[in-house]
């Protein structure tokens, strides 16, 4: 550790608790607050006030910040705490954290004359939550298909952060992965790399050869026409966020088993999740010279 | 397909049940018995005796054969059928395969001047099933561990089929492994594919670095001792047959997570596992020159 | 094959005459003109006039276009060919592709209202031409390391097309790799990907530690004082295009040896070149709906 | 290190000379004798006779140890030596060391009540060596070859040491792999790790869809007939000791490139050949309780 810091982290979920764990690990001087109800806090401190917390070098804010009406995002909190009021006691020289800021949230923050950086919306932390993303992935095709990986002939829709990890993992466990992407570019890097490739405007017809189909790309890549094209017994996993990729009616219809898979990273490694916002606090720090 | 052969598939789970499915596809004539109540039999033929069997050129029986008081192993059928009977209806010239083929079974059927060949015997076999286990291991590690496999420190015990496999899945998926052998040719061979090593009998005190331990060795490897040592949250897998390689009762006293994962490919893989029992029966009858 | 086109290849080296006899493999009808001299020309027909020319879909000039005085570039020729007498003969309704298109050549173009499309201007065709370029690296360290590079520590500095490629193929072969760049983003890619990281400006004091550096990176990464910094017998190898990355005047002087390896696709697999030099053509082709 | 040992290292090539250079750099106390011609000797000592080493721990000759009339290994030293004379001087109670020990020396140091443990007879050793092997071979196919490994279509016959770790190599940089054996059981510890496999009596006919196949196998894989197979530009590299696996003769006849590699370890990796040996003599003494 290059500096010793002074951070409160509040609000939040089990991510958040586990952040504050592992600053603690790392030397800083840690404060908690709204996280009281937290699983084995150990060392962490949880303070019953905010006091002070304006002379802190940093301050996370959950993610999301807040729900609808102001509140702060905090079940780990017996309490109800506005947004508004946590400001408050804020100070303009700080750094303030938080992610997925919504416009209400950062028009309140300027309303006090504060910034709140948004770690969620920097690339590095999206680049590092697409990891425990594509794992979770791999897990469920792991535990949906009556075959192994190995072996499996797998498509993977879309080669932007999450289709590369999840393409690489399938690939190194023996799976034949084709990639379908749009861009020329794209599946030049698909190529590099080894995989199989189509442009997927022209995946019509083709799907009957797959055991798994995954979608990452946030448009409907796989309507009824070609959910009737998968073989019998093919598994369809969904990781676009809404509105999705999938005509999940249609798939019930049809007898296709498709999961719609979100919000992996905090499920299925909230440690990881912690430990990728942190090193996106500590760079941020970094950046501002703290 | 070079041959089409004439095939019984007798008793058993539902490898058994695919085993035949997988037979039918392949072109071959194939009748099953004891395994009418198989879910989705879709076109395989259900018969209800055994006449004509012993005119076939090969006889399945299921893995393992027969339970005590030599009944056979027929969990998808609604009736009780003795081994006896069944082998009273075959012929010496047929090739009759069964797994695990108990001593009791075999002297009934030398009694008849048959011989039942073991195919859960054959190294291709082991080789073959040791996929499913690998990917089961690591499926219930993705499960169980709060972190991602990718960056976890992983210590794999024992580098024979299994403990090869399970290593080389391990670090494509980016985790740290280190793989723990006995003879030097191992250690050499884990070397060789770029794992760090260590002695087995050198364990002791470094344990505490692991986030994951991985047993394959069918001996305790894992004793109170070593399980103090380990880390607060780490986990422990054991692979090994009975008796199997941890304390399992000082894992409990200490709260140290184990979890003894056996029969992997049957229960993860089922269709992979009927795969890799057809193509054993194929060698065993090119073998034999049928 | 969908379309079967009319093309002239036009001057140029071995890729031009590669790209000539893959063109006529595919079913194309294929003319060349300024390659008479090409070793093993096999079926492929060599003009001796351009008569014909305009009527071709797509017309392919080298890369480089030209040299000074604006001479066709066409070492394979036996004769002087200007770039602006061959540009007379085309016509503005065919597609006409080049590498490297000057200024001075696209003006001569555009005097005669025709368009040179730069297919090495190209995306597709920059991260396909990476993979030669990582591969000759690999190859240059093979033959100048005397360790294996199973074990090697190797820093590859910059992590654009040819770093991803280059670190990949380095860790897959057993390295202990360490990727060097800016860019937050970069290393959460690199770690992504499981190899250790340093931010580039942070090297200072750590080079004693690698067997081999690898330079992607078009700016002096390695200047005197990180040169000296090197261990004893380690190897340097500069990827980067004019003016390098490496103080090879310093290296000389310290005793480092420094090999800067440029245009390694041609030179190391004339043949994949020139299959992505067609890939890209048909991609333009496709583009422009021809 | 946990023990400190004095150990005489005498005649022999680069290799021999390295090892000198790494005990020396692992803190034992080096001698050394017949050697006194090796380039870059630094620290090592450099002795004008044989005195005192009978009282060292550990003694290794060279690889192999004597030519024909029992003359020591030794290229690096300026005079002839018997190895006679040096056994002479040698004592009972110490571990001598030596690679591919002939009868007649075995003999010789029975004579003087001593133990020759041949080191190069070591499976350890075996393994490490077929690292530099493989690697050597992967440096002749990009040399040779003018496409990238990287989609090439590689056939390696034979799945032993080399074979597996040459299959491994190709197949992570991006080659179509396909692997031929005998056994059973090398076919699916080959199907294990991903590759296509065919049965080495049945590739007949086969041969002509690859761009490289490698030998391991010393018996005669390619004869003429399966050469006549190949398509034109295909390379073949033989590893196999002599006799060899090629029929070099009929592959000069038919115009088909073919490459007899042998000794690569020592060729492409002296260093890492060098370190092998430490580590095997290390395991030696480690075994003997020394």
């Amino acid at each position: 550790m290059e500096h010793e810091y002074n951070i409160w982290v509040i609000g939040g979920d089990l991510r958040q608790a586990k952040l504050a764990e592992l600053l603690l690990a790392d030397g800083h001087t840690v404060h908690t607050y709204g996280l009281e109800n937290m699983p084995e806090p150990g060392e962490v401190p949880i303070e019953e006030s905010l006091r002070g917390a304006e002379h802190s070098h940093c301050v996370v804010l959950p993610l999301p910040v807040c729900g609808e009406e102001g509140v702060l995002n905090a079940p780990l909190s017996g309490k109800r705490h506005l947004l508004a009021g946590i400001l408050d006691r804020l100070s303009p020289g700080q750094v303030i954290c938080a992610g997925l800021v919504s416009p209400y949230a950062a028009s309140l923050a300027e309303q006090r004359g504060l910034t709140i950086r948004d770690y969620f919306a920097r690339e590095e932390l999206a680049v590092a939550n697409a990891i425990p993303t594509a794992e979770g992935a791999v897990q469920i095709a792991m535990e949906e298909l009556p075959v192994t990986i190995h072996g499996a002939r797998i498509l993977v829709v879309g080669y932007g952060r999450v289709g590369k990890l999840l393409a690489h993992r399938f690939s190194v466990l023996g799976a034949r992965v084709t990639v379908a992407a749009r861009k020329y570019e794209d599946l030049a890097w698909a190529k590099a790399y080894g995989y199989a490739t189509e442009h997927t405007g022209e995946l019509d017809g083709w799907l009957c050869s797959y055991d798994l189909v995954v979608n990452t790309v946030p448009a409907q890549v796989l309507g009824e026409a070609r959910l009737t094209d998968l073989q019998k017994g093919a598994l369809v996993i969904d990781l676009a966020s809404r509105p999705g990729g999938v005509d999940f009616e249609a798939a019930a219809r049809l007898g296709v088993k498709a999961i719609w898979a979100l919000s992996l990273p905090g499920k299925v490694a909230p440690v990881t999740s912690g430990k990728n916002i942190r090193d996106t606090i500590y760079n941020i720090l970094k950046e501002l010279g703290v």
